[in-house]
């Protein structure tokens, strides 16, 4: 029942994304129709005037906690959702539980850049992070990236206003100290204006800061090719030319969806999660379930828990 | 001597802005060549080791520091730099000085929308702002636009991570509350993704988020429109469609150069201050030196002077 185009569109992709080893489980109201998958129960909604976080705390049969409640008992592999990221964190913190030695979850978004993908985390679950939690975005995403995309040694940027150490305000400044002193392959400050370029393997900040760039990174690249369009169309050579490009401009924009990653994983806690935007479609919801299909296979899970240094190591200082 | 092409385009730039009403004078050392210019020897440097705040507290003969007081002492309008942004705070608040009942100038940009521009402010002055801050770059971003861009009544919107009230930090959850409350035209939380299709008149934020949310704008601009050109000369069809689409393309991305503004107006200062990007072009230089011109003859500063009230009745509160 999370996102803004449930439940039909959740359910639509539930059905994409089924077989090849993948058996969605939907978790909604009785009045639901599965179209044939597995269906549970989970009778309650948010109401208008209620803050997500309470409605977590205070409604055991919402679709999202019922779904976390499955994964914590083991009996689903991962969950899934397009609800309020607040509501998911509360859910997941209650239900999944964090990660020995994690601090704060964190969302990891694969951002699509020329040299592969860049992990931008944290994007959007701790908006009032301290510096100590950027560390330790910064870990697991170096851990993620090393054992999940293969990545040797990870370079590890701090997203700031900056590429020079003094450039940031008091929260990335204490954080670049913590960075430069860890073992990581800390590589200094990123400018925003790099990230599409691959500014690094991990690009840490905290969540407000990570959920601000990605959507200007989105809203941009959207408005960017429409207004190409219109320019496009305003002549009849240009017209033309639009016809030959558009192969060309719809790889393009293949390869910069966000639906094509359709999610993104709340990475430190004890069972799989899976966040997909607000507005998914039944594609990006369907990629968010693969996501979270491979994310099993290949146990992100068990991967960072066995790696996670302790919160003393961490820090390193 | 400030940016990172200084002095050799802050001259040329200079040189394509002379004329039409606009003279320039250069601050630089003895040996420079101001190509017949009015030159105003300024001996100092920032030396690689020294914090610029730092150094224009100490050097008086800083170019960016005599600028600044020949604007104080009347014998030049405005300063232009393309220097460091907090050199430039710093040398402002000391030399130029604060309006009455301003707590911290701010860096207002205008994003070029479809809709006309959008300011944008603090881009990038004050990296840790208080919530009265934010409060207050409303109240300068609506004077500027209601006396300079002739919006009659200009919305404001407050940069946050959901449009909903109880998105954000805690930063824009309480500046939301007090400008909910001020007699501004506040319309709520934008995303950042609705930046470039042109969010409000006015979009308010902190400089660490103002200055990240830019860079991502312009950065991603420019990657996406040369992966789009990669991807259009791979293959021959492609090749003639971008020769056809060229104008188009090129209208476009005139239109979004951060050259094309060139610079942004420090505001809340007792003199104009326009700051340019550190990599400005002669282009950029020059379109930032007539961004002065016009400040001047539109009395930027006068107006805003006027109109700014007292910080008792700006919280309304």
């Amino acid at each position: 029942m999370g996102g803004d185009r449930a439940p039909a569109e959740i359910v639509a992709g539930a059905l994409l994304a089924a077989g090849s080893g993948i058996t969605p489980i939907l978790y909604g109201p009785a009045d639901l129709d599965p179209v044939g998958l597995e269906h549970v129960v989970a009778p309650d909604r948010i109401a208008m005037d209620e803050k997500p976080a309470d409605a977590v705390r205070a409604k055991p049969g919402l679709s999202l906690v019922a779904a976390c409640r499955a994964v914590a008992e083991g009996s689903a592999d991962a969950v899934v959702s397009a609800g309020n990221t607040g509501a998911m964190l509360v859910a997941g913190l209650i239900h999944l539980r964090r990660l020995p030695h994690v601090y704060r979850p964190a969302i990891a978004v694969p951002i699509p850049t020329a040299k592969g993908p860049s992990l931008l985390l944290d994007a959007g679950a701790n908006v009032d992070a301290r510096a100590e939690h950027l560390l330790q975005f910064a870990v697991m995403g170096s851990i993620f990236a090393e054992e999940l995309l293969e990545i040797a040694r990870p370079e590890v940027r701090l997203l700031s206003i900056g590429e020079e150490p003094e450039k940031g305000n008091a929260l990335t400044l204490e954080a670049h100290a913590l960075l430069a002193a860890s073992d990581l392959h800390f590589r200094g400050n990123a400018e925003s204006r790099e990230l599409l370029r691959g500014a690094a393997d991990v690009v840490v900040c905290d969540g407000f800061t990570g959920n601000i760039v990605l959507k200007a990174l989105e809203g941009t690249i959207e408005t960017l090719l429409d207004a190409l369009r219109t320019e496009i169309e305003a002549t009849p050579r240009g017209k033309l030319g639009g016809l030959l490009i558009r192969p060309a401009a719809r790889r393009l924009r293949t390869r910069l969806d966000p639906d094509t990653y359709g999610g993104a994983y709340l990475l430190g806690l004890r069972g799989l999660s899976v966040i997909a935007h607000g507005n998914s479609s039944r594609l990006a919801i369907a990629n968010a379930i693969r996501l979270a299909g491979r994310g099993v296979d290949r146990d992100v899970v068990g991967r960072l828990a066995a790696r996670m240094p302790e919160r003393r190591s961490v820090a390193a200082v």
